[in-house]
């Protein structure tokens, strides 16, 4: 076992343990309490939480300001990806190698899941803010923001209502920047709010987590191809300019967003091996 | 034109053009935008941001506190309409004499016009929250949890998990206080929450809420019900005491409410009336 690997562990043993704080174990009726924590510990990289403790970490910031904020992240995350296997959605029965929520608990109690997983989200910042300062505030308000109809459930709305024939740039820019990258980019500015840090150093983070919200869509997508051809009934970048196409533009984006990290020095080295990571699902 | 009728008429204009401040217009994709104003604007009698309103004036107190709170409580009983309508829930076609949103959208896009106005909600609550109190915050968190697992969205599970057959006090009880009760409780509370009032007087709006949120489920069971036949497929008091017996308990509820608002006085007139309007939707 590598020192990265055991970081890594470390961490998501410690984001597991954070999360569960904030969900409730059981009540009535069990089966909404089952279907949430199904799909809340259900395997999840928690990759979300990782950029805000990494970009934390990384900055010195206050982990007891992200604590709260990275778990109503996942939890609107998990939310999304409930309703989008829904049959009216993506329709998938399977995730992480078990069956979806509407496969395992019928899909009335999956819509109710993902109902209670987004409510929980903000019962998680809400509950957490008496004696928090504004920057808290603002912190939640920027994850509301992304969350909601100018952020992912735009993207998701966007997603839906176009396919492979998509060729339109300002269509596929929008998709790939609300669907995903809102979260992402929420996730890291998250850690950004919990320490002192000048305008540019914001900036700098901000574009950073733009470019790595796309690195992780294209490889998403990437990994969705069938040889050169793009997922069907998506509007992907994969289908305009190929499989080659992403690969290239995440190296490209890949080292942009490192080079955004130079600024941090040597604490920077986790954050940016963890893209070098997301960036590397294609290789 | 009576009096009162002036004022409700003033009052729904007055709340409707604080929900229109918090709601955006348009956006891309048009359909999401469309799909949450045609729920959101579409003929709801404001039934609990109106009870918010009487009790901040009965109370003499802050209209600007309670605006983004009602807002936000609206848009939450608007998005678990678009999603109790769903066809894996009550499978409704019309509501309030027009297609449901699914009917009107497809599927996909009232799944995520229902997400889309609950997130609506925290990101008119939080917002609005800079410069303001504790108090705000506190308000902030019992909508949330009047929403959640242990507050709406339980209720609506338990609803779905049990159907005409059930005689278990304790699961009616549950279903009452948490599918409807929740969030009605929340209006009046926030209200409450506007002025400065005794703790004496708190418990008292309290204990009004919930008798009214009974008042007011009773009362559309007994709208749904056929004759002594409860609703098929729906667990609820009319199928364990039938209507006479809904109706009766309706007017000693009624009675036991109104009572509880004679420590506020001739400034409760308005209240009082409103909880007799509710109230006589079955006579």
């Amino acid at each position: 076992m590598t020192i990265i690997e055991d970081r890594q562990k470390e961490l998501t043993a410690y984001i597991d343990s954070v999360i569960e704080k904030y969900t409730p174990k059981a009540g009535y009726p069990d089966i909404i309490y089952e279907a949430v924590r199904y799909s809340l510990f259900g395997g999840g990289k928690r990759i979300r939480p990782m950029l805000a403790v990494m970009t934390c970490d990384m900055l010195g910031g206050d982990r007891n300001f992200i604590e709260p904020l990275f778990s109503a992240i996942e939890m609107i995350h998990t939310y999304s990806l409930i309703h989008d296997d829904l049959p009216a959605m993506d329709n998938d029965d399977y995730r992480r190698g078990r069956y979806t929520s509407h496969k395992q608990f019928g899909e009335a109690i999956a819509i109710l899941a993902g109902d209670a997983l987004l409510n929980l989200a903000y019962e998680t910042m809400l509950g957490a803010s008496q004696g928090r300062d504004t920057r808290y505030l603002s912190a939640c308000s920027l994850i509301a923001e992304s969350a909601g109809i100018k952020g992912m459930v735009g993207g998701q709305s966007a997603d839906i209502g176009n396919d492979e024939t998509c060729r339109d740039e300002k269509v596929l820019e929008f998709i790939y920047a609300n669907k995903t990258t809102a979260l992402i980019r929420a996730a890291v500015l998250t850690g950004a709010g919990s320490a002192d840090i000048t305008e540019d150093e914001f900036l700098a983070l901000d574009e950073f987590s733009r470019h790595l919200g796309l690195i992780f869509q294209l490889t998403d997508d990437v990994q969705d191809m069938n040889g050169d051809e793009p997922e069907e009934g998506k509007a992907t970048y994969g289908a305009v300019i190929g499989r080659q196409g992403c690969i290239d533009w995440v190296a490209e984006l890949k080292d942009r967003a490192i080079k955004l990290l130079d600024r941090f020095g040597g604490r920077a080295d986790e954050l940016k091996r963890y893209t070098e990571a997301i960036a590397s699902r294609v290789h």
